[in-house]
C-alpha cells in the first residue's frame, strides 16, 4: 500500500469524510483547516490517536477547500510537503490544474479529482466514512503527472470505497457542464421565473415543477465559484440549448414537431443508467392514498416486508389544503408488483398500479 | 343540489375518477367512450345500477376526452343533451372555449375546467374516486356562461372533493405555460441533450439531473396536443427564458452575477407553497445508510413510529455499482428531528442530520 499517512486540508464534509474513510483503513490522518476549531473537531472525529506532528512526510495531501482557497493552500503546502502527492477534490478541474502548472515541478506530483458525492450536506459533523462507497470518483491525471502520483490518487479513491473514473480535466469540465452545471442554470432560471407569476398561480405549481427546480435551492456561495470558473464550458451547453429553444419556439405550434421534441426527451432519459449502475429499468408503480399521520408509512412498509417484496424507490406527494398523501412505491418485477398490490389491498390499503 | 345525474364522455383515468366520485355522492352516472368496451368497464366500476338510458336529461355532461376529440364530441352531444350544462377537463382552456363559441347558444351552458390531478396514470382501471380530493381544480367560466352553469361546474368540483380556483381561460393557459408547459419543454431539452454525451459521461448523471428531467418521461401523444395548442403562451415564456439565458451566458464568468443568479432561483423556489397549501417550510433532513434489501424501509419506519415522529417526506438515493442506499427523511420540527435522530442511532442506524 502506498498510502500510510495523509494530511487533509479542509475539514468540511468531504475532507472529513475522506479522513474517516482513510482512518478506518488504518491510514494515519492529520486533519487541517483555516479554522483551528474545525480542524480540531474533525481530528477528534477521524483519528483521535494522532501521534505524529504536522511536518510528518505525508504520502498524500488532499486539498478539500473551496475553489477560491485552492491557490493559497497549494502555495503554502507544496513546500512543507516536498515529497507528498497532492490530490484536490474541487468540482471544477481545469483551473486548479492550470494553477498547479505555474509552480515548477509540482505537476508531477499533483492529480486532480472529483468525487460524485456530498450534496445537500455540509460540515465535519455531517461527515461519514461511507460517503463515497460505490460512487463514481473522477480522477484527472495530467500528462505531466507521474505514474506514482496517479497510483496514489487511485489508491486514495479505492481506500474510500469509490469507483475510479479517469478522464482529462478538460473532459471533466465539459461533462459536468452538461450533466450538472447547465441544468443548475436552467433550474435556477425556471425557479426565478416564479417571481413573475401572479400569486394565485403559485397554488398551481405541481410536483413536476417542484422536482425540476429542486436543485435551484443550491448554495449561492459554492455555485458562484463553480459557475464562474467553468463558465466557458457551461456557456457552450447553454448556447446550444438556447439555439434549440429558438427552433422549438418556431416549431411548437406544429403537433408533429412537438411530438418529436417530447420523444427526443424520452430517448435522452432512457440513456440514464439505472440503480446499481446497470441500464435504466422500467418500474411498476403502486399508488397508495394515506392519511398524513405518524405510523402510516411504517404500516405500509411493514406490509411490504410481510409480502416479501423489495421496494426500489418511494415518493410521497403532498395534497395541498388537505391532510392526505399519496405514496408511490416503485417495484422492479411485474409479478412482484402484482403480489404486493394484492397483499396491500387485502390489508385494507387503497392501491392502484401503473407501469408508465 | 343541482346535479343528480351526469354523463361522462371519455372513460379514461380522469373521466372514470369523476364518475366514481359523483356516484359515491349519489349522482346517477352514465359512462361513455368512443370505445364501447372502455365505456362498459367504466360503467361497471362507477355505477353498476344504471337504470336510465342515454337520452336521459343529464344535469351535467362532462367532456373528458383528448383535446383532439373535443370538437367532434361537442357537436354530437350538444343536440342530444339540449338542457345539460357542459364541463370539459382539458389541460388547455382557450381553444375549447373558442370552439364552443362557434355554436349558437352553447356558450351559456358551457364552463371549461382543469383538475390539477392525474399525472403518470391512465385508464379506467387506474381511476379512483378520491383522485381530486383536496386538489386545485380550475374553472374558467366565460363572460357568456350563465350563472346557473357556473353553479353546476362549482358543484361538480365540490362533489369530487376538489378546491375551486376561478380564472379566465386566457389566464389559465398563461399560468400553465409558466408552471407546467415551459418547464416540460426545458426538461425535455435537457434530457434530449444526453444524446450528445459521451457514454462514460452518463455514469456521472446524478440525482439533480434525474429529478430535473423526470417529467421528460411524459407521454408524447398527450403532450404534442398540449404544447402545440398552447404554443402561443408557451413561446412567450420560452422566449423570455431564452433572453435571460442569453444574458446569463454573457455574465456567467462574473462570480457576483453568478451568485445573484443562483439567489434569484433560491428566491423563486421560496415562493412555492409548501405541504398542506401553507407557506414553504424548511425541513430537517436525516440521512440513513441502508442495505438495499427487503424490510429495511419497514424497519426504519417502524422505528420512526416508535419514536412518535411524523415523517413529512422521504427519498431514496441509489448507489451505482453497489447494493446500498441512502434514505433521507424530512422532519418539520427541529426538536422532533433531534428526538428521531437519537432514537434511530440508539436503534443501530447510521444517521446524520442536515438542515439545508
Amino acid at each position: 500500500m502506498s498510502i500510510s499517512s495523509a494530511k487533509i486540508i479542509g475539514s468540511g464534509l468531504i475532507g472529513t469524510s475522506i479522513g474517516l474513510a482513510l482512518a478506518q483503513k488504518g491510514v494515519q490522518v492529520l486533519m487541517s483547516d483555516a479554522s483551528e476549531s474545525a480542524a480540531s473537531l474533525a481530528q477528534s472525529l477521524v483519528y483521535p490517536q494522532k501521534d505524529f506532528d504536522s511536518d510528518h512526510a505525508f504520502d498524500v495531501v488532499v486539498i478539500a477547500v473551496p475553489p477560491s482557497a485552492f491557490r493559497e493552500v497549494i502555495i503554502l503546502e507544496k513546500d512543507i510537503n516536498p515529497t507528498s502527492t497532492f490530490v484536490d477534490i474541487l468540482s471544477i478541474k481545469t483551473k486548479p490544474q492550470l494553477e498547479v502548472e505555474t509552480f515548477k515541478g509540482l505537476s508531477e506530483r499533483f492529480v486532480g479529482s472529483h468525487p460524485m458525492a456530498g450534496r445537500e450536506v455540509s460540515g465535519a459533523k455531517s461527515a461519514r466514512g461511507d460517503l463515497f462507497m460505490g460512487r463514481s470518483w473522477i480522477i484527472c491525471p495530467s500528462d505531466q503527472a507521474s505514474s506514482a502520483s496517479e497510483k496514489v490518487a487511485r489508491e486514495l479513491v479505492e481506500l474510500c470505497g469509490g469507483v475510479v473514473v479517469t478522464m482529462s480535466a478538460e473532459e471533466h469540465d465539459q461533462a459536468m457542464a452538461l450533466v450538472s452545471h447547465a441544468p443548475q442554470v436552467l433550474a435556477s432560471l425556471m425557479a426565478g421565473a416564479l417571481m413573475e407569476a401572479k400569486p394565485q398561480w403559485l397554488n398551481l405549481v405541481g410536483q413536476g415543477f417542484r422536482d425540476m427546480t429542486r436543485i435551484a435551492d443550491s448554495d449561492s456561495e459554492l455555485w458562484q465559484e463553480i459557475l464562474s470558473e467553468n463558465a466557458v464550458n457551461i456557456v457552450d451547453v447553454l448556447s446550444l440549448t438556447r439555439k434549440k429553444l429558438e427552433k422549438t419556439e418556431r416549431d411548437l405550434s406544429n403537433p408533429l414537431a412537438a411530438k418529436e421534441f417530447i420523444e427526443a426527451g424520452n430517448e435522452g432519459r432512457s440513456l440514464i443508467p439505472g440503480k446499481h449502475g446497470g441500464a435504466a429499468r422500467r418500474y411498476i408503480y403502486l399508488h397508495i392514498v394515506i392519511d398524513d399521520k405518524a405510523g402510516q408509512l411504517a404500516a405500509i412498509f411493514n406490509d411490504c416486508a410481510k409480502a416479501q417484496v423489495n421496494i426500489e424507490d418511494v415518493s410521497i406527494e403532498h395534497t395541498p389544503g388537505q391532510n392526505t398523501g399519496l405514496v408511490t412505491l416503485s417495484v422492479l418485477e411485474a409479478h412482484k408488483a402484482e403480489q404486493l398490490e394484492k397483499y396491500l389491498i387485502t390489508a385494507g390499503w387503497k392501491v392502484h398500479s401503473t407501469s408508465k
